[in-house]
């Protein structure tokens, strides 16, 4: 007689604290043609650059010596062109750095990983917005961190934070944060807001998690400076500063290729390169050389198209909400990004809301309340535009304005 | 004034723990010409099937629908297609599963991550042969285990293993070995070594990580059971076996798409999605897709190549150990897999050998010590046969065989 295995007693306390996202299963709604999606967060299609992508394979694979690196193991650190074009993407930012301040992820979600593993002990605070990007808290939650809020515009001490996690039994060991067009809010914060961060970070000591994943789909006005470049001001360059940027290539050229990256100080980025061995010993050679190819030649045509489809989708969606939505409704108007948060009379739970949003209407978009790491507020939604067309979204918003008023009524 | 930030005291202790690896500098020896290197694990890339992946990718990015779907986001557990082809080659070793018991990795390295992550509480012990894969204590290390030695053929009892693990302050938490033409001695362990891991597993109530990262390389002769498939004899069936099966396409296919696999009994496949969605989200869609194109097509042939090309490697190596070195020094006989295992005379030091046969032959290899997670012995090299074509590997145990002479000539 063979004893069966308890795996739930082989779990160690990492793996309970590990949840299906709703997301997930939202997701699988996106199917179904007859569902109108504001759930997801993912690219239009018809805007990747396939035909760029099919002739740097070509260019790759169809020489013997350039398809024998291609298909190789290489270094953890990342393909050395790659990081190079990073370098000069980061320059444009106004961030000097050289190859030796880029680490090429597995997409950004790797560099979420990759600083929970390495910053986080149980028990230790992440400072996070509220409401904050859900899969940094997906990244963050196994590591076993207590949660703070971080308030850019607020005036909490940074003693009240300090004070706070001892209480707890840690250290507060960063912020994070998406300061341009974020996720899920769509707003960015200005420069003031930066420099309140910078300056908590400072007095606590801990780096500033930048997540700049949305920072180039701005479609109108300047952005703010990037948080690291007004610390490099600050500290005197990058290898001094305490901010950790995060990039990547999913919402620009394409997702499927997972290339992202974290630029910061060398120090951290040599101890990184250690995680990234031992995570998964290096992103996908040829990948990473596809998307130097790629980006070399598309990489600011393809931000143009991105920006001129999203901006009128964003557009159409905000023209929907003020015609549908009845009074006791507000929503973000971003400038960029993929996102539009809103926030729904009291009475009204995202979640409860989307059950019947799907049943009955056949409009899905996100409940709200997964983007708090605390309390969160259950009347919100975030709706997505890069993935509907316009006349879906006006066909959605419709849908759900319809819903929103019947939940009122009754 | 800026307070400059001070990086040590943020990193937790898993950074501290992480360490560079040797291997990551001797890999830069790899591109010096006249050094002829057996430190490597890597294929030899005049293997690799560059033809079939540029043909699938015209397939897939010459369909605007397929090419949508390739560059997309995609689900977390594996593009179905190919799950369903490793449950086919599943079959072909004897387990029988559906592809809910597949989870794609970003190679099997990324595997042992997220075993370590999720089975590894600080001073849980692991159990781990010795040798054993450099890369998997690697990958554990900064989830802060304990480690005890896995000997299958030896006759410790699961009380002592259990209760050395209570000492220190945990428990057992897994078995890891590498059982077919293992990394780094190239040796396989037989039925009954496989069985005595299984029936100390069960005493103990843990898992069994069977990474497979060779097995499809043998040369010559039948290869034991695979220790998933004993398993699922005894205990009834895939989702009742202990085992969790680690394969990759990187030995047979090409490394640089970083597609690997687990198979396993589906509560823990479950777990390991949450894993794997919280650490990046999912392998590359479209590396998935080529590597299912691929294997379809090519895999039966390419591994007979692998092997053809592999097993004159090794008989040239073994011919060449024979006829270089002098008496005292012995080596495994591999039956396949990528290396042979070198036992120098106890005088000599692996470590003090390759500085002096780097700087003195120009000759590489990797230290044997670098694969004890406990007491090591210093004595051992691991030489690889895959990379260096059979006149360098003649050339190079000429060179070694000089070196190793020469000191116990002193």
């Amino acid at each position: 007689m063979v004893m069966p295995i308890d795996w739930s007693s082989v779990y160690a306390g990492r793996a309970e604290r590990m949840k299906a996202s709703e997301i997930r299963e939202l997701l699988k709604l996106l199917d179904q043609p007859d569902v109108i999606s504001f759930a997801g967060g993912i690219p239009d299609p018809a805007l990747f650059p396939t035909l760029a992508f099919r002739e740097a394979n070509e260019k790759i694979l169809g020489d013997a010596k350039i398809a024998a690196q291609a298909l190789q193991y290489s270094i953890s650190e990342g393909y050395p062109p790659l990081r190079q074009w990073i370098v000069e993407h980061m320059k444009s930012m106004g961030v000097d750095c050289d190859i030796d301040n880029i680490l090429i992820t597995h997409g950004s979600q790797q560099a979420l990983d990759f600083l929970g593993k390495m910053l986080i002990s149980p028990g230790d605070t992440a400072l996070v917005t509220a409401p904050t990007y859900l899969g940094a808290l997906q990244a963050f939650n196994p590591y076993e961190p207590r949660y703070d809020t971080l308030a850019p515009e607020g005036n909490r001490t940074p003693l009240s934070y300090a004070e706070a996690a001892e209480r707890e039994g840690g250290r507060v060991k960063f912020a994070y944060l998406v300061p341009d067009c974020s996720n899920p809010t769509g707003e960015t914060l200005d420069e003031t807001g930066r420099l309140k961060v910078l300056d908590l970070a400072e007095n606590l000591g801990v780096p500033v998690i930048e997540d700049a994943a949305y920072r180039a789909i701005r479609f109108e006005g300047d952005a703010p400076r990037t948080i690291q470049a007004l610390d490099c001001d600050r500290s005197g360059g990058i290898d001094a500063c305490r901010t950790i940027f995060l990039g990547t290539f999913s919402k620009t050229l394409a997702p499927a290729y997972r290339i992202g990256w974290i630029c910061a100080a060398k120090p951290l980025i040599q101890k990184l390169v250690l995680v990234k061995q031992a995570s998964d010993l290096h992103t996908s050679t040829i990948n990473q050389m596809l998307m130097f190819e790629v980006a070399e030649k598309t990489y600011d045509r393809q931000v143009e198209a991105v920006i001129e489809t999203y901006s009128k989708r964003r557009d159409a969606l905000l023209r929907a909400l003020k015609t549908r939505m009845p009074k006791g409704v507000s929503w973000t108007e971003p400038n960029g990004g993929l996102f539009v948060w809103v926030t729904l009379p009291e009475k009204i739970d995202g979640a409860a809301l989307l059950a019947r949003a799907i049943t009955e209407e056949r409009v899905a978009f996100v409940p709200g309340k997964a983007f708090f790491a605390t309390e969160s507020k259950a009347n919100t939604i975030r709706l997505n535009f890069s993935a509907p067309t316009e006349a879906m979204i006006e066909e959605g918003i419709s849908r759900l304005g319809r819903l929103v008023k019947n939940e009122l009524s009754h």
